[in-house]
C-alpha cells in the first residue's frame, strides 16, 4: 500500500514511519521540515521526503496523484504549548490542514484517510471516569465543553467532525484514533509535564539520579509510540472501518511509580525515585481507556510491556542520540 | 459605538443591523454580497457596506482600522444544506473565518467580539431534555458527539473554542450565542424544515389555504428574529462579560400548533391547520432553553410574545416585498 505520513518526522509520526520501515513499506512523508533526527540513520535512505505545507491545497493534490497514494496517516498539527500560544497558526495548521488534506484527498481519489487524534477532545476527566475508579472510558464518551477546551483539542474536535462529514458526504473511509497518554522517543525535553516518562529515563540513561518529588501514586494509560504505530498502521490497511473514532491505549493502568520501577529494573545503575501523590501533569488529563473497538475492528493488540518498552525507547534513544 | 456585523445582510445578521439602524446606531456591515433585500429600502442609505470574505485575513485588518471598529457581531457563516454539501467551503469560511476575525482583530486592537452559534453544538436533545419533560438546557450540557454532529454544527464548536482561546491568550472580550430555533424574515423558502414557522405565515399572507400534515404537538424554544437582535446587541454593548457562552431563546416552549394558531389569530382570514404529533423536522433539535444566564449578564429578556412576533414579521415582511 502507498500509504503517504504527514508530520512523519514529528515526533508520533517518526513511530509510524519507523514500523512501516521496519515492515518492509516504502512510507512517504509530507512534514514542514526534513529534518530525520528521529529516524535512525540507516533507515533513512529509504524514506521519501517531500517539504510542505498542509495549509497548501494544490501541492497536497499533486502529491497524492504524483505517488499514487492510497491511504494517508496524518500526524501533521500544530501541538501543545506551540498551539496554545498561536491560536491562529493551530487553526490553519490542524483544522484547514486536515480539510484541505480530506479535499485534496477526494480529488485524487485516496482510498483513506487516518487522523491521529487524542483523548484530550474529552477535557478533564472527572469522577468515576478519574482515580481511583477509573472506570474505562469508551468512545461515546462526551467530548469537553467550554471553557475547559485547549486550543489543541479544539482543533481535533474540529478535525474529526469534518474527516468523519467527509465520509458520509464523499465515501472516502475515514477513522480518527484517539490516543491514550503517549511515551515515545523525541517527547522529552522542551516537551512539558506530560513528557514526564521520556525525561525520567532520558535523565536515567544519562546516568543523573532522577528524583520526582510527586505525582507517583498517579496511574494513566500509557501507550509506547511502536503500539502507537501498530494501531495507525492497522488502522490504515483494516479492509475496512466500522467506526470513525477509535480509541487506541493499552487498556491498563500504571502508575509512575510503577514506570519509575521499570526503568530501575531495566537500566543497570539507574537512580529513579518517584515521590507520592497524583497528579504530576497538573491537569486531571489521566484515564483508562477501553479499547474493545480498537482490538475487535482493527486487530489492535498492545505488544509492549512498560519493561519492553523502556528497553526499545533506551535502545532506540542510543541509537538516534550516540554520546 | 462602532459595530462590524459580520453577514450583516444574511438572515440572522440583517434582524441586527435593522435594529442597530433602528436604535440610531450606524451598522458597519462586512459580507459577501451587498444585496440588502432584507433590508427595508428606507433604512439602506444609513448602511455602511463592505463587500468582501472572512478567509481574507489582511482585507479584515484594514476594514477593522479604518472604520475604527469597536466591537464584532460575528455572523458571517456557511449554513444548512450549503454548509453539509460543502465541508470544505464551510471549514474555510466558518473555521478560518472566524479565527481570521479573531485575528484581525487582535492586530487592530478591537475590544469585543461576539459569535452567532447554535443550539446545535449540543447534537440530538434527548431524554430528559426532550419532549414531554423538556427540562431547561443549560450552557454547561454536554456538546454532541460524533457520528452525530452535522458540519455545520462542529464548525460552530470550533469557532466558540477558538474565540474562548482568542480571550484567554489575548484578552480580547469573547462571547458566543448560542441560539435556539430561529422565527425570522428570510427563513421561508429554501431554507429546510427549519423554516417551517416561516413558511406557515407567509403562505397565510399570501392567501394560500396551510395544511401542515403533522407535527403540531412538538414545542421547541423558537426566538423572534428582533430578539435574537437585541441579545447580540446586548452582548456587544454590555459593560462586561462573565462568561464566553449565553444560551439566547425564550425560556419557554410553543408548540407548532400554537404557533399556528397565533398566525390565524392576527391574520384576518387566515386559513391554518396544524396536524397531530411530534418532530416536524425530522431530527430530535428541541429543547427548552435556560437564558438566566443571559438575563442576568446582559439583561437579555424577550421583548416578543408569539403574537406580536407574528405580526411583526408579517409588518417587516410587506415592507420588504410589497405585492
Amino acid at each position: 500500500v502507498n500509504v503517504l505520513v504527514t508530520g512523519g518526522m514529528g515526533v508520533n509520526g517518526s513511530a509510524v514511519v519507523r514500523r512501516l520501515l521496519r515492515d518492509g513499506h516504502r512510507p512517504i512523508v509530507f512534514d514542514r521540515h526534513s529534518d530525520p533526527s528521529l529516524i535512525p540513520a540507516a533507515m533513512r535512505a529509504d524514506v521519501v521526503m517531500y517539504e510542505g505545507d498542509v495549509t497548501n491545497l494544490e501541492g497536497l493534490e499533486q502529491l497524492l496523484r504524483s505517488e499514487r497514494i492510497e491511504v494517508i496517516a496524518h500526524l501533521a498539527a500544530l501541538v501543545g504549548p506551540n498551539a496554545e500560544k498561536d491560536p491562529y497558526s493551530a487553526v490553519c495548521i490542524n483544522v484547514l490542514g486536515t480539510a484541505n488534506l480530506l479535499e485534496a484527498a477526494r480529488r485524487a481519489e485516496v482510498r483513506r484517510v487516518v487522523l491521529s487524534s487524542t483523548k484530550a477532545v474529552w477535557g478533564p476527566i472527572t469522577g468515576q471516569y478519574a482515580h481511583p475508579s477509573f472506570r474505562p472510558v469508551e468512545e461515546s464518551h462526551p467530548i469537553g465543553i467550554l471553557p475547559d477546551l485547549k486550543i489543541y483539542c479544539s482543533t481535533k474536535i474540529a478535525c474529526e467532525a469534518v474527516g468523519q462529514r467527509y465520509a458520509e458526504a464523499y465515501g472516502i473511509e475515514f477513522a480518527a484514533l484517539r490516543f491514550s497518554a503517549i511515551f515515545t522517543v523525541g517527547r522529552g525535553k522542551g516537551k512539558g509535564p506530560a513528557g514526564i516518562h521520556s525525561r525520567i529515563l532520558e535523565e536515567a540513561m544519562a546516568g543523573v539520579p532522577v528524583r520526582v518529588a510527586a505525582g507517583g501514586d498517579q496511574a494513566d494509560d500509557l501507550i509506547y509510540g511502536d503500539d502507537l504505530a501498530q494501531a495507525m498502521i492497522k488502522a490504515c490497511v483494516a479492509p475496512r472501518l466500522n467506526h470513525c473514532l477509535y480509541n487506541i491505549g493499552t487498556g491498563r493502568l500504571l502508575t509512575l511509580r510503577q514506570f519509575g520501577a521499570a526503568v530501575s529494573k531495566i537500566l543497570p545503575g539507574a537512580d529513579v525515585e518517584v515521590g507520592p501523590g497524583l497528579d504530576y501533569i497538573g491537569r486531571p488529563v489521566y484515564c483508562l481507556m477501553d479499547i474493545s473497538r480498537a482490538r475487535t475492528d482493527l486487530g489492535f493488540e498492545p505488544e509492549y510491556s512498560i519493561e519492553t518498552a523502556v528497553r526499545d525507547y533506551a535502545g532506540l534513544f542510543s541509537e538516534l542520540y550516540p554520546c
